[in-house]
């Protein structure tokens, strides 16, 4: 699944994934106003809209890029209903050719991994029957509980050509609290919590059997946008990981803090951005000229984004 | 909800929280043929088999414990199917009387976290409408990203009365990777990670407004019964909050293991037990005497650990 990510960025000359979050009040009225005509302000209702907006903006940018990336707490907070919505959007993205990274953070003890990993990445067996639950192409993964935790997600990874981004730094204000603690490593050397995970990742993405043909392995790792220098450390630290990058954008990343997450060829990272593309159209430049036309809004913003990382990287 | 629980505690006089971990080796053969019959080797099948094995529990034991803790991950694992079965089993619970504790062990960046909180503890506002998803009791919150990871949470337990257990120190072989590290505070001293992340949770804890009628708060911990040692060091650093205790019986902590986690008076710790209890029938001693009769077998194995924790707290 990383060289078909890699071929995809290199088809697009896109290292970007469109962040299919889709908060209420990122959806336009009169998408509302149509899903609660059907459904009434229920549980239906939410998920119809959040369907109907996802896939216009599906539509309007799948040409254009490699990915998605779902975050499925934005479903997840609709219940059962919103649930499905995140369903089908992984179902359409795929029939529309994007490879989908789930964005669950899910980490446990190892049986219970299991059967995150199961859900997001592989199969289970019933009877005779092997099935698949949510089928997303990469997931995201939390590695507080240690490798017993992450090793379930990458024997998934290795069963069904899938990969994994693991949290090494993320990209909200108090990640350092804990990520940025000073610690002890194995070889005695101090180093941040965050280079501490990032080592692990490098363990565990050195395993020949989840290298590529690129050189990539399919345990990547997850690095903000608005921690520039320490992902140039990371990307050193971790050069067989594909870094995902959030944090872009609304969070306050911009163009020339990505070219530290980069490798000299390019390749390397993948940025993502979510309000900054689907909810363009609420703000300038975006706003006046494409008023609620939010799909146009949305693959003005992405050729945009693609412009300022061709510029920085 | 800390103040229900500790009452639900008192009057079962069981400090004692089932595991609903259903994993489908442990659905004896007649549930699933049942479920597979009716709905064929389908995640609908799967899901019917998880559902009627997790009533026949409920029913055997819930006059005898104060709350059950389904992991959600077994279910999610089968789709949108599992996670029907999880909503009803939330539900059945509730009714039953039980406190329902979501080991979901979710967290992320602020916004994100507030959708989880939503989805587990909180509302969702749609239109006119105010409506709830999952609506667990409790849930369990995974502390990676830091303090805009867990407030989410916290705003929904004070806006809903409802309660948190962050995860400190899990019960798991390799939860030492990160956990156990030796990190520098903010107050210059050096103590091990899950140390760190205790005294924040003491700090969430404080709050005035989130503490019960008896001295606890809604910001709880999740401490490993396997590691009785640093439960005591826990115990004293976070003396307001309810400790939840996994690892109890099939990963290796005993009843003697346990006192540590308890407050003098016998409160401050709740113990889940999952395949001890919802297996039960499938091990010595209760193999022999029950068969196929997983739920006595269940409510043997209930009345087995409360005496086990009444002789060691």
């Amino acid at each position: 699944m990383i060289d078909r990510l890699i071929e995809a960025i290199q088809k697009t000359h896109a290292p970007i994934c469109v962040g299919l979050d889709p908060q209420m009040s990122f959806i336009p009225e009169e998408v509302k106003e149509k899903a609660f005509r059907q459904y009434g302000h229920t549980m239906e209702g939410a998920a119809e809209a959040i369907w109907q907006f996802n896939k216009a903006i599906v539509d309007a940018v799948y040409d254009l890029i490699p990915s998605v990336k779902p975050q499925i707490a934005m479903y997840e907070q609709y219940g059962i209903e919103g649930l499905k919505a995140f369903d089908k959007t992984v179902r359409y993205c795929q029939q529309k050719g994007l490879i989908v990274i789930g964005d669950v953070k899910r980490g446990d003890i190892g049986s219970t991994s299991a059967a995150y990993a199961a859900a997001h990445l592989g199969t289970v067996t019933i009877g005779e029957q092997e099935r698949a639950a949510f089928g997303e192409d990469f997931c995201t993964v939390n590695p507080y509980l240690g490798s017993d935790g992450v090793q379930p997600f990458i024997k998934e990874c290795a069963a069904h050509g899938k990969g994994i981004f693991v949290l090494v730094k993320t990209s909200n204000p108090s990640s350092g609290e804990f990520q940025d603690r000073m610690v002890v490593g194995d070889d005695g050397q101090t180093c941040p919590l965050y280079e501490l995970v990032g080592k692990k990742v490098d363990e565990w993405a050195s395993d020949p059997t989840l290298t590529g043909k690129h050189g990539y392995s399919a345990v990547g790792a997850v690095v903000g946008a608005t921690y520039p220098e320490m992902g140039a450390a990371l990307r050193r630290i971790m050069p067989k990981s594909y870094i995902l990058v959030p944090g872009y954008g609304a969070q306050g990343g911009t163009g020339k803090d990505l070219a530290p997450f980069f490798d000299k060829d390019g390749l390397g990272a993948i940025v993502n951005s979510s309000r900054g593309i689907i909810a363009a159209y609420k703000k300038a430049p975006y706003a006046e000229r494409f008023q609620a036309a939010y799909a146009d809004a949305a693959r003005q913003a992405v050729l945009d984004m693609k412009k300022d990382i061709e510029e920085s990287i």
